[in-house]
């Protein structure tokens, strides 16, 4: 086993002895699935009217204690599918007896339904199973894939860590569980780092600071998972979209418009209606017959401005840019803060290349994503995903092969972390997938850059070849920041709130400390109305305002640290008569003379 | 009679006449409705398997003229209903039985179905009416409220213009219909001077100059109504959102965001559930529940970012600013081009003010809306539009007059040409309307201001005033561009495509003589890159291209124009040799040195 595998097994392991523990208090529990998630592993349970709360949490963890200090064996058995259901049905578990049926009938249906693999399901293919695994620990037996370890004492150092409501099987009008989570690790010092790192995100959480900075809302009115955003925020999502436009736009990229609809037709010819026909949502005329669909994406928008003009093997590569709001069906209960939400704002873009041009195309983008990350200072390591050797992957063997060899070209020549992976290939085209860490070293998925082979096949695209022939482009997706608000939620916990100083929402204010400097702040103001940043963000106007309230400036100090103003103009009767400043930022106070305050703010 | 009514009876006893006409060639013809329309008037026909074409126009004009130079007298009478119904049938009118029988049920179904009110209808009510309205002009009878005008002689000059196909009643499913339309003025100069006119509005159609200039484009797989924008369109697009944004965020407006659907609740609380719930494009979820419409306005949204803060007197006024794309259900027969688009960009305002702002708001809006115009040299006028002594005025009536007499105010110190209209005010408060008049004469219903005193009360708005209690603010509504697909359609045509130099897709194109030039041209490009614009849009950068293909000047120039490239910089070795470039526009050629290239550029 290796190393992860046994940590996994160590999660699962505690998975059972979380149940064991719940059932020894509450005898008349009802299980559903209890599967490994990132760092732990969670039940569902089912308790009627009983609601366990975090103040239960010490004696389930003292039950859990218990039964790991028995160190009992985890026992393996396989068991006839028809006793398996009577199993059930006799111990009251209706969850398992309902799951053993459908897996009586289909092996499949279930996995695929939960999203969860470790149901002791035998799911190789759609055909009906015959036995089932089950494990044993004490007296408490739980149909189960495994694997697990193989003693109780094995499970290394865990917490519960919270209870949230879940509806059975993820299915809003199914009856709701109480889902119970817990933390685990082999050792207790990776538990009690994970602990610290776990609080640090706390305080970073960015819903708690999307309220406290004012930067977005919800509105029950308006619905979950479609935030709205306030002035504060409207500028970070702009401003992070310019500077990624900017990135490209030096490249020859071009901005283009799309409307958020479109006839289903689209998605028949892209093939996404086959593919993703049931995660759309869908949109009625009331007025006419069409039948629409909210875009979940914007290439095939893109290929048909593409198609609209002929094009000659020297117009090429095109490049299409648009910063606009795709929408996706997502369940209710996924929904939470930006990180998942139903309109999701894309920076895409589009390249419609000749196969020589992959390459050269490639590199600009990796240049665009890596000069992007290192300004907010985030570590990027990237993801060669190629095809392997399985059925499915459409498009010719040899542009693949070219294809995936121009890729890690250009991922070396700029230099970049990378790892292969062979069979993470979408099934058009090989891609890029970049992730960042965060402050607090976490690793999110962003950017992405993929080959797509086969819209432009299904789209009829072509440009004319130097021979006069009809050709068919290669198409390049790109997103750098991904979905913007998926992007917000990361960079708002990377940097606690504390944006730099070209992107914060109001970068600077004026604090004054009594009334006779005024005048001063009008000459002020008139300089900062003049400064224009040009760095990362070309033609970047300065945000600020002034508290020039008749408060203490101990006090204005204070709210502007809150507000996490990254620049404070202090000004009083003497740097009037110096005509200075008073420069406050994270890093100290310094003096700036008012005829450098340009100048000094262009350098920050 | 007045001007208008006389010109309005000619016109439509010019569609009595050109039924009779085409009733006499062809006898079997049943006719749907006949109203007057801008510039003349139409006939809605069924002639079965017949159609008719431009080159039937000839000889249904002699018809008409025969019949004018009959000097028919149009007599009037009225019919019981029931034996106007038989009339219909016996005279083999299947339409016209129809809207009989409709009428017969209920006075006022019929009028809003066809949006017409010449009709014959006593559409005073809802109640059932026992006698319709006919004329008679020769042997030619027609259900018809009137009036006309006395004799067939008395209808001035007309011509028929066209011959469309049209859904009776507007439905899809019903039988189509021919609708031949007609113009007619009260002179053969007028005709003259409108028929000129036409054709001039012909050459600057802005769906031909779009296909020509590539603004954009449709695909019949994302559906009518929806035009997808090119580069070229996109940068028009852009810069006028940008200009509009500009103009009022000197005057403090933030930008804000918000996601194009919503849940309907949103709008069941603003009320527009009720009143407009049916032309709404709705929005399923197949994963939840939810029930989603497609936003058709912002204001509802713009409410809930204001309710998510509590705002103080001192805040106020609290001023969004947010150009979004909104949907609305429009028929497919009535979309065409960029003039009715299902997908119709908004450059939206909202300002929640105290009532005692009003006026200064409404100042800066109709200051931001004068320059606008100013600038694209369109002629403004606006209707102040109050309320009536009538009913279904929301809002304190005290509130109503000391509003718009704020709002005539601002009008008058704007200076601006303007008319006032009782009655024409939305229910929710009074507005100003703004007309703008194109190149050829046209007035444009384009930008708008209205007051709200309706939506604050209706999500239950406030702000904290001095003395510390709960007051409601007022909404006021803005939109200087309207539609920018709209606005566009309007731009171009009054452009003719030559759009000023700071809104020009490619403001400049620099042409090579020959290929000793082309370092020469490096150093120009330098200078281009370097050069930003101010005015009227700040930190607009230059859009260039190079043409150095081996073609003769005289090629690339006739490109060039056809193009409408408003500056075109043409290089030789002479000018390479001087360190100069030969400038040409619109108003001719001159000569201009590197060094002042920039400065030259930015005066334009």
């Amino acid at each position: 086993m290796s190393n992860d595998e046994q940590l996994h097994a160590m999660r699962h392991s505690l998975a059972h002895i979380t149940a064991s523990a719940v059932k020894k208090l509450w005898p008349e529990a009802k299980f559903g699935v209890g599967p490994v998630v990132d760092n732990g592993f969670y039940y569902d349970i089912d308790l009627g009217e009983l609601k366990i709360s975090e103040s239960d949490f010490k004696r389930i963890e003292k039950e859990m204690r218990g039964i790991v200090n028995q160190a009992q064996e985890f026992e393996h058995f396989d068991m006839p599918i028809d006793q398996a259901i009577d199993w059930a049905r006799q111990n009251g578990q209706p969850y398992k007896e309902e799951l053993l049926n459908d897996l009586k009938r289909s092996g499949t249906t279930i996995a695929k339904d939960l999203d969860v693999s470790e149901l002791g399901l035998a799911t190789d293919g759609e055909s009906a199973v015959e036995t089932v695994s089950f494990y044993k620990n004490g007296d408490f037996v739980d149909l189960c894939r495994g694997p697990h370890v193989a003693n109780t004492k094995d499970v290394g150092a865990f917490k519960l860590q919270r209870v949230a409501g879940a509806y059975w099987r993820g299915k809003e009008g199914n009856p709701q569980m109480q889902r119970l989570y817990g933390v685990a690790f082999e050792t207790k010092e990776e538990l009690d780092e994970y602990l610290v790192r776990m609080e640090e995100a706390k305080l970073r959480d960015h819903r708690k600071l999307g309220k406290e900075l004012d930067l977005y809302t919800v509105s029950p009115l308006v619905g979950p998972g479609l935030p709205l955003f306030t002035p504060r925020g409207t500028v970070l999502r702009d401003i992070m979209s310019t500077y990624s436009n900017q990135l490209r736009q030096r490249y020859g990229f071009q901005k283009v418009w799309t409307p958020h609809i479109t006839k289903k037709e689209l998605y028949e010819t892209s093939g996404h209606w086959a593919k993703f026909g049931d995660e759309l949502f869908l949109v009625t005329s009331q007025e006419t017959s069409d039948n629409f669909a909210l875009k979940p994406m914007n290439c095939p928008h893109h290929t048909q401005i593409y198609a609209s003009s002929p094009r000659s093997y020297k117009d090429m590569p095109v490049r299409f840019l648009e910063t606009t709001t795709d929408y996706r069906d997502e369940k209710t209960g996924e929904l939470g803060g930006l990180n998942r939400v139903r309109s999701l704002t894309q920076d895409d873009s589009h390249v419609f290349a000749r196969p020589d041009q992959i390459e050269q195309e490639i590199n600009n983008l990796l240049a665009s994503a890596r000069e992007l990350y290192a300004t907010i200072d985030m570590k990027l390591r990237v993801r060669l995903s190629y095809r392997d050797g399985g059925e499915g992957y459409l498009g010719d063997i040899s542009l693949w092969e070219t294809a995936q060899a121009q890729l890690k070209q250009a991922v070396l020549a700029n230099e970049l972390d990378y790892f292969e992976q062979d069979g993470e290939a979408a099934f058009y085209g090989p891609k890029i997938d970049f992730m960042a860490t965060d402050a607090i070293g976490r690793e999110h998925q962003v950017a992405t850059v993929q080959l797509d082979f086969v819209q432009p096949q299904r789209f009829g695209l072509t440009y004319t070849d130097a021979e006069g022939n009809a050709a068919q482009p290669v198409m390049i997706h790109c997103a750098l920041l991904g979905s913007i608000e998926r992007f917000l939620s990361v960079f708002i916990e990377h940097t606690a709130g504390w944006f730099p100083f070209w992107a914060a929402p109001e970068q600077l204010r004026i604090l004054t400390i009594n009334d006779t400097v005024l005048d001063y702040v009008d000459e002020i103001k008139a300089v900062l109305n003049e400064t224009v940043l040009m760095q990362p963000v070309r033609f970047n106007e300065i945000r600020f305002t002034v508290d020039d309230r008749n408060e203490s400036l101990g006090k204005k100090i204070r709210e502007a640290a809150k507000n996490k103003i990254p620049v404070q103009l202090i000004v009083g009767q003497q740097d009037k008569d110096a005509r200075e400043v008073s420069v406050r930022t994270q890093k100290g106070e310094e003096k700036v003379s008012l005829d450098t305050l340009g100048e000094y703010l262009k350098a920050i």
